[in-house]
Formats: C-alpha cells, structure tokens, sequence
C-alpha cells in the first residue's frame, strides 16, 4: 500500500530513512509521523472428512471459477486458529476442528505469510456462499489440479497428499518464490 | 494504528462496515479507498551456544534496561526466518543458524504474533549494538527471571527449558492472554 499522505493530519508524507532506522518509510512532511508497512498474514485449513478433503470455487475476483482451499486475511483481534475458522466458515459454512499448524508459506514478492491449519470437518454441513460459487469434498484423484486458485494452495495441497502416505504431518516452513 | 486521514488522498475517512464486508474499516469519504489494519508479525529466535543462551539487555524503551531474546518486526520483503536472522544480527551482532520453528504465540490484546525460532550461534561473536546496552550468553541456573522484559519471552525460554530436559522441541501454538 502507498502512503502518500499521514494517516494522523492528512499531510503529504515523503520517502526517507528516520533516524535509528534502516528501511525506507513514509513519514509525514507535517507531524514526523513514521507509517510502516508490514507483511500480512493469510490463514487458512484444510478441512477433512471421511478422507476426502473440502476445497471452495471462488465466487470472487482474483481466481474467480477456480478451486481453492479456505483462507483469507488474518483480523485484528484474532488468534491464527480464530482466523482459520473464520474464513473456513465464510467460504465454506462449514465448522471445523483445528488438528495442527502444518505449513507456513513465506511469498514475500507479495508480503504475505500463509500459515495453514489440518482441519476435522465437524459435520457434514457445508455449502455456498457470497465468497464461494460452489464447496465440494474430493478424493485425491478427483482434485482439479489445473483448476486450482493459487500456487501456495496447490503447493498445500502437495504436499498434504504426499505426507498422507506417510501417516506424518510435521509442520514446516517453505518459501514461494 | 488510527487511520483518520486517507493514505491516498488525504480526505478524511470515516468508519464503517464496507460492502461485502463484515469488519468495521477507515473508508475515505472522498475516494471510497478502504483501510485494511492487519497484525503485525514479530519474528526472532532462541540463539545456543555450547549449552548457553544470548540474550540482550534493550537499551530502548518499552522496558529499557531488562532482557530479552532478538525479535522484532518482520518487515516487507523478507521472509521469517530472514527476519528473525536479522533482528539477531541487529540486537546481538551475532550471526546464527536456524535449527527449526519453535513457538508462535498470539497476542491479540496487542494484534501481534510472535514467531520464534530455535537457532545455533555460528561463533562466539557477539556484543552490544544501539539496540542492547548489553549482551551476554546465560546458563539456564543464571537466567534473570525478574528481569525479562516482555511475557511472551518469558513464557519462550520457560517452555525452551522444560522441552530442552526431555530432548523433543516440538512446535506449538499459545495464546497470551
Ligand atoms: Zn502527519
Ligand atoms: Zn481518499
């Protein structure tokens, strides 16, 4: 995001290393004020059930007609596991269960984190939403891989299935580049 | 942080709940531009050294003059464990190597999230910065406990010294409350 004038007093700002600092930031011409800008973090889960795995068809813009997996932008006042629940019943009406953090996705040519969960479906209540055209649960051979949303997911995706047969889901950190 | 003038016109916003949206925002009155405020990620580690821990006294408020491990603010561009290589290296002057995720800890009252690494010293450089008044590697006996500054590094080493005597460091998820 461009900060182009202080969030405090609505002056312009200017581009400039503040003192004790190392990073270009926006600081206020007006009242100093140093705006910064961090990367946020997306979370999501993938939520089982029976052994099939519950991917939502985007209903919105980027992606829109393509399967992803349950996720979106981590909230003020929300934990990692609040925020995953959250957007899995957003897009999904479904609830789920958090079993454990599994991947953790540095895409920093967007400042992003992805922090995703392993999920139990608690029921077998899911369905459309304003944010999903379709939510369908898929055996691993049915997953449309060339339909899926966004590489991060694919790559959850992956690695959920190669782990699978392994019986081992160690959380790990990979980065997209 | 408190948006109350527009980032990229400089009119003042005004609070509400956007369309499609279920979170109250800063939205310009003039431009409609909607204001995202997201938490923010703390990123640092645990650095070992033949048994011993390095830990910093900040010479920087909040909680000048107690000690704690290297964190701080992840910023753009870098991944996390980019980020936590780096506040070592601004905090300690230490160059360490990570050995694997450790902890990450919500702290919602503040929109933070720490993520902690374990990591090794690469040798026994290290010193005080503009950051740390004092650096210094500790024995688990000599840790000063009255003194850390913030809890969620306290909570870090307690758990770091209760996994180290059964050997198994796996990683969790806390939330501080
Ligand atoms: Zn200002
Ligand atoms: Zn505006």
């Amino acid at each position: 995001m461009d900060i182009k004038f202080c969030t405090a007093c609505g002056s312009p700002t200017e581009l400039k290393i503040p003192v004790d600092d190392d990073h270009v930031r926006s600081v206020c011409t007006n009242c100093g004020l140093v705006h910064y800008n961090n990367p946020k973090v997306v979370v999501g889960c993938i939520p089982e059930f029976n052994g099939q795995v519950l991917l939502c068809k985007r209903n919105i813009e980027p992606r829109k007609g393509k399967w992803t997996l349950p996720a979106g932008y981590l909230e003020n006042g929300e934990s990692v596991q609040d925020g995953a629940l959250r957007e899995t019943l957003e897009e999904t009406r479904a609830k789920v269960s958090i079993i454990d953090a599994y991947r953790l996705f540095n895409i920093v040519f967007v400042d992003q984190i992805y922090f995703m969960f392993r999920a139990n479906l608690m029921s077998d209540e899911f369905g459309p939403t304003n944010e999903s055209i379709d939510v369908r649960l898929f055996d691993e051979k049915d997953i449309p891989w060339d339909d899926i949303a966004f590489e991060v997911i694919k790559q959850t995706l992956e690695h959920y299935f190669q782990d699978r047969k392994k019986g081992d889901f160690p959380f790990k950190i990979f980065d997209l580049r």
